[in-house]
């Protein structure tokens, strides 16, 4: 026989903590607290799995659920000593939902069941209290029949407040006795209306009716919806706890509350709550009255002179504070409790690990470290590495004053405000003379980025969490809000247009990457504080795991953010964002529109110099730790002139008409450029340009090696790897190249030479690639573009279909999709290390960033993550975490 | 010890016709020839492995071949009663490659070897011929100086064309003995200027010198190149053939020749071939001399008064056709044989199995197998599948003049004459008035597809062998001329510049798709003739396969054709195409442009009729063969307006401005719409428009059934599905549709719906995929572009690049690519078939056309290929060798 109720309460209970999956989490934790010989009301939880059976038999129970349920009842009534629906001592219950995970606010609770016409007036007669009893009545009524029997609430609110209006009644508390009584039986007759049929008097079925309806509510929209955004599956199924009931409003020496046991906000050892005199805990939330502090420090602080619970129960207090300290220590994690006090006496209601900042997770970890209560290993897994990216950006002041525009995408976090400003290159000259800029764009491209670099934030109309803008801003570490959509952005005469307001050139905006907030004006904001607990916590983190984390960085700037951060080394440095500085594009431009090699060469010989000292900078900020530079990537036509004036320019350096420009410019053109003459393929196509590149890159390494006096062992990577041939033909260019640098050098040098495995041809042939490779770098934003055959650029037009329709679990573009991509990332490291055990492997997509991704890359094997600097000490985090499970 | 060398001639040999991939082609043949008692001049072989030795030993040879090419001289010597440089008795031998395939004209040959200042005289002494001596003795000069010592030839010819000056000769047979004499001591003067040595007199040396060219030829420029265009790897290698030399210049009874045992233009049954009498093999072919018939049958088709050898050389002739029988009968195949008479004596030199054309192909295996020589399933390995595309298309006449103005890619086969004209719309109205077109265009959209149907052919001045009017115009069977980049077509004026010439729009121009050429005006075509042959031969092809062959085809048109071609169902009908007709186009664009789903499903109502037309057209015509209707597939915006007419037109419809039709169209502009919005992802985003498509499926199913009495059972395919979720979501939206339809209509009908697994991770998901789908087809196109990451429309920008570079075997876009797209294919079957055994699985890429990839399909178990109508005689052969081998 399957157990399908679990009793607890009494100081034992049949559950315990650790079965959360079956109870979920508010019964696993009120049969613990039983367990500890905590005042927990008795009651029973029933388990998710009768949920499960629920749903997979047409919404029909197991059918020995009633016999248990029956059964479980008497236990509470031994306990209390009432009878369920006795007409002189009417045991009264809560009904609430409980599933795995918190989902609060998602499903449905009935409080005071068991109260019908005849059990109010025992209720009265018991407690001494007529006001009570009917209150408490009404109440019922009013949520039982909106919960289980969908009337809705403000049907009866209007009923009382017809009644208060013709006894000039303001306040509720001014109701008596027989103004409750009355309200009861108008809810009645109200709620006959409604249905055709009587309130249910029959306290079983009352409570049946509140069984299905928590059942019920696991599947309404508001919690798929919530557990879709979240990734809760929907299989885990809602427990149901059924509790004898306790009032905290039959009298002054009564009380309700919510209390942590230390500061949820900032961490401190310190008790942290509210409560409220003669009150039923909704009248907390419910913010009719103001509640009152818990302890008297916190009361002194807040300046308030209403009586702290310390100050006036301080007997219970104590008791209570005494709970604090054995929840605290039994979980060994900070506790968010409810509690009831009636009649003098304390009932906990419920336990569990309280919410908290990324500040707070940081202190009470590292703290209770150093209390001895977790290990180091615990507080480790204790800080959720997602939460980290809060530390490292600014923040809006969350009590200033804010003018709301419009709502974009979050795509990259922080809080920045600055003059609108629409295109990169005022925007680098405005930063320049200490301005601070928001760069506005419909979209950006590769050539903005010396305007998204110099600005404090971007903003642009188009465009989704992963597209362009989004993601190089969080390369950088810029907030931006992407793909605000209600913004009309005028180029021409510069101004924004949104709900019928225009901003213009140059006036303030404020971009919150966090919310996707754009608002006018300037809106303070909080800057970041690393801290010392910050710092400790990275260090265990070091510690324990074995992948190691580098940066994708090609500027010196990043790079040495990247070193602050932690970074052991550069993963990815792009060389073609080298290439779009002001003074050399019109050297690569010659580069691209030249049609012979001999043109081409020249433009590349003054690149030369610049790539060279580019890399001198890099390998000096990293001093001998490992650096991977990629080969150029992008298609050529990226690079192309834009406006008639840098037509003009490139005509006149390269001494040729512009007509001839055009039509080359035009020649470039491609249908899929993600799919075209990119990455390796212009080095079989121009070997002269990797041949430069390679150049720099040995010239730099060994001059560096001479300067600093460090070991330089340069990396370089060959982008879009499809064949071993391609890799073959350009390895041996690389090498030509490289060899006689090194040997007229007289000196010696170490290099390597490796590819991304990015397509997935390559992954499947990494056998016979690793045979040219030393290194493989996976480059999980192109394979995931092709593995789902998705442009990050386009999927906007339909990704937002995709996660309403529940399509993808995750967007695949933030956390690498195990089934498919991590299939071929499991294929290429298994294929290549069977060819070459020794070969270095790694990831530098967008996924390096991602906790889920660096544990999955954890379990694959790999050698190191690279990801943008901001998001290094997520990474090193996450891998720690990985190592530790 | 390895056997190096392998001796043949005297009615036996070392080896053996099989041995061909040891001793070469015509090394194997001499040896076969040898074994059947032929008069086979006697020699040996040096294997094709020295030759991978040589490579892979850094140009050095394998210790021991000296001495065995010693013993194998000795062994000639014995046989033949002469010695190897004896100043009495010289032994001459020829020295010639021999690969596994033959490769003609690509490396080298030394005649006459042996032959030096004293064994000359011995020659002339021996022969009684001193002209012939010396005649030999300076041929043997210019070509070994030529080909191992590399003087070039014109030296020599200098040399000879000063001294008929002086001797006021005309012809080279004016020379007496004393002119060539002569001769050879300018030539042997001239070498040792050249090279700085005297020509060599030792015949020792002068035979290494011979073996070093032939396997250093292995290695040139033109081979190399010439192998990578048909595909033979270079680690084959050649043999070397050594013989001694016989002598078809020595006198009147001496002659040379060449011969067919058939006729390889047309198949028929009767001996073909030249010969001259007193001469060398060089001489045929040099084309001094006209060559005469060999058959006096073929000397009076001829009209020629020159004597066939049937009549000059009776007994000799007898004695030749004697051998073609016995070779013919021995290989079983129609034979190319050399033949070389010296005083009297037949030799012949070499046999191989002849080449032919397809109609020649055609009849000989049939007819052999009427006559009992080979077996059908012999019969069906001997045609060429690829062969046969010749006999479906027209050709030009060879023997029309041509006026050409350019080559572009040959890009679908056939040939076409017609007006020249810029625009769709055009062609087809001037097609509906009787006229033929050719539709020129910089590149064809979708949009076209309406005028390059009407057109007899299409021409682009850019664009790959897989551009879109490439792939199209083969689909359609119509010749296309792509990328011809030559041509200047200005579409505004409607001209066409080219070499300085300029042709006016309604010239006529004729293309040949099977070479690329453009010429100016009409030139007569030969039409194709199908035949009995062909008829017989398909039918035995039929029998074998266990391969279906389905068509992809839309139109009526395509539908019959590919029906007259034997195709056993519909494996793609896209129904885009029937999406660009210009009645319907307006709703199309309605549908498109509409932002509300009101609006989308109004204009789909109108839609919806048109579409069940279409179908029923279709099922009637397949008869309830299967067919696969792929619902809506391309980015929306191919079938935006593009002119402003086009724009006014839908504005005008909508009823909208047209300022809002072009922002709405600027929305759905994308970045690389091969990777966008498109294929299921529009069934997600917009349900109303494959809920359409189905309702047109069932519905004509349904009428067609009823009037045909034939059972229907449609198979509807979802396009570019990635995760199962996706196929899910849809299949219950077009099983809603269908299943309602068909209980609405009283009576039953069966349907099935599947997908088309075309993105790497649908094959890696085909497990999860194949609990939604009944069959699986997979889109080899798209699928070669994701394992790739190349976008087959820019390929063009690098391909070449590639293929020059070697880094593609094959265009992966032509054979299926089977070390990545093919591997993901094994996965896709693999794991479709385990979770749903009885899956229907087949392919749709171009790639079902190809032979190669019928074959890689068979092989995978594949049910089915689907490949465009005039591919379908194709495929059934290509399934039925695949079936043989």
């Amino acid at each position: 026989m399957t157990n399908w109720v679990y009793n607890f309460g009494d100081g034992s209970a049949e559950g315990k903590a650790s079965m959360k999956n079956l109870l979920g989490g508010k019964g696993a934790n009120l049969a613990e607290m039983s367990n500890l010989g905590l005042p927990v009301p008795p009651g029973f939880t029933i388990t998710t799995e009768v949920c499960t059976a629920f749903y997979d038999n047409d919404n029909n129970y197991p059918s020995d659920l009633e016999s248990q349920v029956k059964a479980s009842i008497a236990v509470i009534e031994k306990t209390v000593g009432a009878v369920f629906g006795d007409e002189e001592n009417p045991l009264l219950v809560s009904v609430r939902s409980g599933a795995r995970v918190s989902m609060p606010g998602m499903m449905d609770t009935v409080l005071n069941l068991g109260l019908n016409d005849k059990t109010v007036e025992a209720l009265a007669k018991k407690s001494g209290d007529e006001r009570f009893a009917y209150d408490s009545y009404r109440r019922f009524i009013q949520m039982y029949s909106d919960v289980v029997l969908g009337v809705e609430g403000y049907i009866f609110e209007e009923i009382l407040e017809i009644h208060k209006e013709e006894k000039g009644y303001v306040l509720d508390t001014e109701l008596e006795a027989e103004d409750w009584k009355f309200i009861c039986k108008a809810y009645e007759v109200k709620t006959e209306q409604e249905l055709g049929m009587p309130f249910p008097q029959d306290v079983n079925e009352q409570l049946w009716g509140a069984i299905d309806a928590v059942f019920g509510s696991w599947m309404i929209d508001r919690a798929i919806t919530y557990r879709r955004l979240n990734n809760i599956p929907h299989t885990w199924g809602t427990a149901v706890n059924v509790q004898s009931m306790v009032f905290g409003n039959m009298g002054d020496d009564c009380a309700t509350g919510v209390a942590f046991t230390r500061d949820p906000s900032t961490g401190e050892n310190a008790y942290y709550g509210e409560y409220l005199i003669n009150a039923q805990g909704e009248d907390v939330v419910a913010g009719i009255r103001t509640p009152q502090n818990l302890t008297k420090i916190s009361r002194l602080a807040a300046g308030s002179n209403m009586p702290s619970m310390e100050e006036s129960m301080p007997s219970v207090y104590n008791e209570l504070a005494d709970v604090f300290q054995r929840l605290e220590a039994h979980y060994r994690d900070m506790q968010d409790i409810e509690f009831t006090v009636q009649q003098g006496k304390l009932w906990i209601l419920q336990t569990r690990s309280g919410k908290r900042t990324a500040p707070a997770a940081l202190k009470i970890a590292v703290e209770m470290v150093h209390n001895n209560i977790i290990t180091k290993e615990e507080a480790l897994l204790r800080v959720d590495p997602a939460a980290l990216d809060q530390l490292l950006h600014p923040t809006l002041d969350p009590d200033a004053q804010r003018d709301i525009l419009t709502k974009g995408l979050p795509a990259s976090p922080g809080a920045a405000s600055g003059m609108v400003v629409f295109n990169a290159d005022e925007a680098e000259e405005l930063s320049k003379d200490g301005k601070d800029v928001i760069l506005v764009r419909i979209e950006t491209s590769p050539e903005d980025i010396h305007g998204m670099h110099a600005a404090r934030g971007i903003l642009t109309s188009r465009g989704g969490m992963t597209s362009h803008a989004a993601v190089v801003a969080r390369g950088m570490g810029r907030p931006c809000v992407s793909g605000a959509g209600a913004l009309y952005i005028n180029m021409g005469e510069r101004t924004i247009t949104v709900g019928g307001r225009t901003l213009n050139n140059h006036e303030i905006i404020t971009i919150d990457g966090g919310t996707g907030e754009v608002m006018a004006g300037t809106v303070a904001t909080i800057k970041p504080q690393l801290g010392e607990h910050f710092n400790e916590l990275m260090g265990w983190a070091d510690a324990v795991r074995t992948l190691k984390v580098r940066t994708n960085a090609e500027t010196p700037l990043d790079a040495l953010a990247a070193r602050e951060f932690g970074a052991e080394g550069i993963g990815l440095c792009r060389t073609e964002h080298m290439f779009f500085d002001a003074e050399r594009i019109i050297n690569v431009r010659q580069m691209i529109m030249s049609e012979t090699e001999i043109n081409r060469r020249a433009a590349l010989e003054k690149l030369l110099p610049v790539q060279r000292n580019d890399f001198i900078e890099l390998f000096t900020i990293m001093k001998g730790l490992p650096v991977t530079v990629r080969l150029l990537d992008p298609p050529l036509h990226e690079f192309l002139p834009r406006a008639e004036e840098d037509y003009i320019d490139v005509a006149n350096a390269m001494g040729v008409d512009i007509k001839f420009l055009k039509r080359r410019a035009e020649e470039l053109h491609e249908f899929n450029p993600m799919l075209g003459h990119r990455g390796c393929r212009l080095g079989i196509s121009f070997p002269e340009i990797y041949e430069m590149q390679a150049r720099a890159i040995i010239e730099a390494a060994l001059e560096v090696s001479k300067t600093l006096g460090e070991v330089i062992i340069p990396e370089i990577m060959v982008p879009l790897v499809g064949t071993r041939k391609e890799l073959a033909i350009l390895r041996e260019l690389i090498c030509k190249v490289a060899d006689e640098i090194i040997k007229n050098s007289g000196t010696n040098l170490n290099y390597m030479v490796g590819t991304m495995i990015e397509l997935p041809r390559a992954a499947l042939q990494a056998a016979e690639i690793a045979h040219e490779a030393e290194f493989f770098s996976f480059g999980t934003n192109d394979l995931t573009q092709t593995t789902y055959g998705i442009s990050r650029d386009d999927s906007g037009h339909f990704l937002d279909d995709y996660l309403k329709a529940d399509i993808y679990e995750q967007d695949p573009f933030v956390t690498i999709d195990k089934d498919g991509v991590g299939q071929l990332m499991k294929i290429g490291v298994e294929r290549g290390r069977a060819t070459r055990p020794e070969i270095k492997i790694g990831i530098c997509g967008e996924h390096g960033g991602d906790p889920a991704s660096v544990e999955f890359c954890h379990t694959l094997g790999l050698d190191y993550v690279s990801c943008s600097p901001y998001r290094v000490p997520i990474a090193r985090l996450a891998a720690a975490q990985a190592a530790l499970r």
